[in-house]
């Protein structure tokens, strides 16, 4: 269970985070196949380089050649994928995903799994507002966050061994949380910000405000930009902790608006000073 | 009433945007002066080239000689400095400012103004997260929007002579609005976000969280570093454009939130794309 040039890595679904790991693994010398929905994607990645094969059905043999299965599928599909092909899968393959919820996730997929191959569930925070293998690239890496979402089933060796992709892919920086600690923080830091994003872009109708927008504005809704499929997917499997952040969120805005209404400028100040305070912690 | 290289301007208040106006000014070549209130803002700026002449006292002489004086001073002291010292300006001097909110005071300056001098609003809507004549930059007005906002009173050669000063400076778009659909505006593009990220740091203790934030947390909280005393008093001075803005984006955060809590993901996808096709609108 170790990183080495004799790894065969297949990438199930090749979209933006799957082509960035098959280009980012490939450049470090893995063989690297796919299984895409889409001919015209395998068709383009071959013909770019990014893999070495691919296949538009679910090929017995780059599935049963794989040591490492890497799931980037939307969370519902990798459910039913693995239902259908585990039987598929070479015995002592480690699986691996890129899936942006865990706790609904990961113990569901454990459960079923055959018990010669393990699977040990990661989240590069990485992306972009762009779709498909066409924008992948893995500089978008370089910057951003690999956690790793262990349980109780997964060995040390698993850990160990998805710490070292996490780092073989560039990331920054490669942390290890519970799924359910990884669904709290990603309720606020994503999903929630996520959902302030769409409300400011869609609580009036702005558009005649766009030649008066500043980068503050831009960089502010540029997330405001969202496949809408896979968001709501996401919201939907995080419901009860993106509930509780956007509760907490409601609050404290409802909180500053009555500051305002009452013309109370010290009450306004001191929520901009702790708010100037707190995000100091915040700079890389 | 043009601008030419024998043009004496005085800026009033030398902090980031007065020290931004004084550094493009002398380098197109115009005499520069300042006063502000601190010795040692002016001793810098000096020592640094970046005026010609300055005063922490309100200087006679200083005044009287200018040509143009840019009022880059907190909207309160702003109308105090004109009550107090506009006997000592030049007849036929052009006044403009940098003041964030319009309506509550380009009528009031123009009112208690004498007849000699003109006052043109305008808002030069360029800043950073760092204050003072240390961090000032003309290149802030390279990507920023420029606006005059003329009243009945304001001649169409001031109105000109504005734009023309935005255009000297750098800024990217020049406009001219109301100062009512300015303040309109600024309630949704500059103080409803900045709200918002006050509010986002504010709800919950997430200091914790500080390692797993990606870009997009990075740029949606950047304003949330504020200057507490200048924001609090632009959002009381422009509280019910901002109030009207707060209730939108509540009520449309608080339909988001009912749809998550109903599992409604076709109503969630609705937002979503509403979101995506506006936001394309803002792109640069």
């Amino acid at each position: 269970m170790e990183w080495n040039g004799k790894n065969k890595v297949l990438i199930v679904g090749l979209g933006l985070i799957g082509g960035s790991y098959a280009r980012a693994l490939k450049r470090l010398g893995y063989t690297v196949t796919a299984l895409s929905r889409r001919q015209e994607t395998i068709d383009y990645a071959l013909r770019e380089g990014i893999i070495d094969a691919g296949s538009a059905a679910v090929d017995e043999k780059l599935v049963g050649e794989a040591d490492t299965v890497v799931f980037a599928l939307y969370p519902g599909v990798f459910k039913d994928w693995v239902r259908a092909h585990q039987s598929l899968l070479k015995p002592g393959a480690m699986l691996t995903d890129v899936t942006g919820v865990k706790s609904c996730i990961v113990y569901d997929i454990q459960e079923m799994l055959r018990p010669d191959v393990e699977f040990i569930a990661a989240h590069p925070m990485a992306g972009r507002e762009v779709y498909g293998v066409e924008n992948s690239d893995e500089r978008i890496f370089r910057e951003a966050n690999f956690i790793v979402t262990p349980t109780a089933r997964n060995t040390p060796e698993a850990v160990e061994w998805c710490k070292s992709l996490g780092r073989l892919l560039g990331f920054r920086k490669v942390s290890v949380l519970s799924p359910e600690e990884h669904d709290e923080m990603i309720s606020f830091v994503s999903q929630l910000t996520h959902c302030i994003a769409v409300a400011l872009m869609t609580c009036s109708d702005n558009r005649h405000l766009a030649d008066y927008t500043g980068d503050s504005f831009r960089d502010l809704t540029r997330i405001a930009r969202i496949n809408d499929a896979m968001w709501s997917e996401l919201f939907l499997l995080n419901r009860e902790p993106l509930l509780r952040q956007m509760d907490l969120f409601l609050r404290e805005f409802s909180e500053l608006r009555g500051l305002l209404a009452a013309e109370d400028a010290e009450g306004l100040r001191g929520k901009m000073r702790l708010s100037t305070e707190r995000r100091a912690n915040f700079d890389k």
